[in-house]
């Protein structure tokens, strides 16, 4: 499958129009089914498929590992993936987009969909960063992504040590790029606790809940966050870097595991 | 209901750190109910939430037309939206995520959710825009929008005659904005064959239906289609116009409706 389409344009530059052929980023349905239902279609870019399928799954609470999937076949002509499990799965799908207003972690009453709070973990992660590394990391990652994932959309999320990046993923869906990352960490066994997340994109309260999934302490971002990912960042114990930009950050919550900051 | 909230950073800069209060956008969860039944979540900036709340459930199909709302109770400090209809309205949550296969217009086999495919109108439009007024028209909204909305990862979107900007809305979330857009136009009773939307985010499929349904038939956006979102324009008769930056823009579908393009 080719991340890429071209396409014919009419571009108008220096008040006149020419048309030529340019690059777009291709959007591509993909509807899982588990058991023989169908329980959801993902808009996607369509690269490592498996891994989204897992990481989306992982995600909503479906699967709780990796082997809880017997048998996973992905047809990406016609964008199917059918999932036979190992064990028998309830599917809720209402309860996916369940409000659930509770308190969390004692501290605050903040605000999750059902299936979120289930799945959240407080982190205890004891990793550091220095603050070199944050603006290392990012600059890393964003020299590695190409000139048309930037004007394409693409959305890019990176799982890293403090000391360099592990792999790399992008998706047009900005959720859809850390389900990438999930599921890869779930097949191949990855130990999550000492590692941290580089994301492209906003952090709002739903990336921070996937990174809180994922099980990682640290999320550094380029963009700006919402308040209500600060309260869930608060609660689960999460380090929120944003504005990542020219040498310089800005943390929005826990300071402690960035080195030289302020202690809690 | 405040848009924005006052954070307690600590900004790392010229390698020093130092705390002070910042600025971040609200993430608001309203959670409709219809008819004391629980119909869905919405995650938002809490402002015009009558209009988001029309236009979303006007674009989900759930409402036909404005009058179809008896009452509407928003309380903004839970988050919560009650509404009663003045018709019984069967709710199918499990139709909305669907998927669809299927000929549309006769022309190529898409892909749509069941409920796009339902509220999804082949424009009529006859309006047509001059290059000037592209370009005008997007400098216009982003002269519009502050410096805080630019950062602050809020989308914005506009609807407009080709000569000037009738009203703008700003939402965290990029379909919401457009809801509030739809929202709008319903309450108001605003004729939208003759307008144009401007859009400051990524045009994707979700976007291009939501302007289907809206009624409009020129898009203009600052940023890039997706492959899945041309096809979609040119089975719905829009005009996509995209990478409007420094008085050059594309044309990805439809020319006939830019003056002095090819016609088709």
């Amino acid at each position: 499958m080719d991340i890429i389409s071209n396409e014919t344009i009419i571009k108008y530059k220096n008040n006149a129009f020419e048309t030529l052929t340019d690059k777009v980023a291709t959007e591509f349905p993909l509807t899982i089914y588990i058991n023989d239902t169908e329980f959801a279609t993902l808009v996607c870019t369509p690269d490592h498929l498996e891994e989204l399928v897992i990481g989306f799954l992982a995600s909503e609470g479906v699967i709780r590992s990796f082997n809880d999937i017997k048998t996973m076949n992905i047809d990406d002509r016609g964008g199917f993936c059918h999932i036979e499990t190992t064990r028998e799965i309830p599917i809720d799908v209402f309860s996916f987009t369940k409000r659930v207003l509770g308190s969390c972690c004692g501290k605050s009453r903040q605000f999750y969909f059902q299936s979120d709070m289930e799945m959240s973990k407080v982190s205890m992660s004891k990793t550091k960063v220095t603050p070199e590394q944050i603006v290392d990391l990012m600059e890393t990652m964003q020299n590695t992504s190409d000139v048309f994932k930037e004007t394409g959309g693409i959305h890019n999320a990176s799982i890293a040590s403090p000391d360099g990046i592990i792999v790399q993923r992008g998706d047009i869906g900005r959720h859809n790029a850390l389900d990438k990352l999930y599921g890869y960490c779930l097949k191949n066994g990855i130990t999550v606790h000492d590692k941290v997340i580089i994301f492209s994109g906003r952090m709002s309260s739903e990336v921070l809940t996937k990174v809180s999934k994922i099980g990682v302490g640290i999320v550094l971002s380029k963009s700006a966050p919402t308040d209500l990912a600060l309260r869930l960042a608060e609660d689960l114990n999460i380090t929120a870097v944003g504005f990542i930009r020219r040498g310089g950050f800005n943390i929005y919550s826990h300071p402690n595991r960035v080195i030289g900051a302020k202690e809690e």
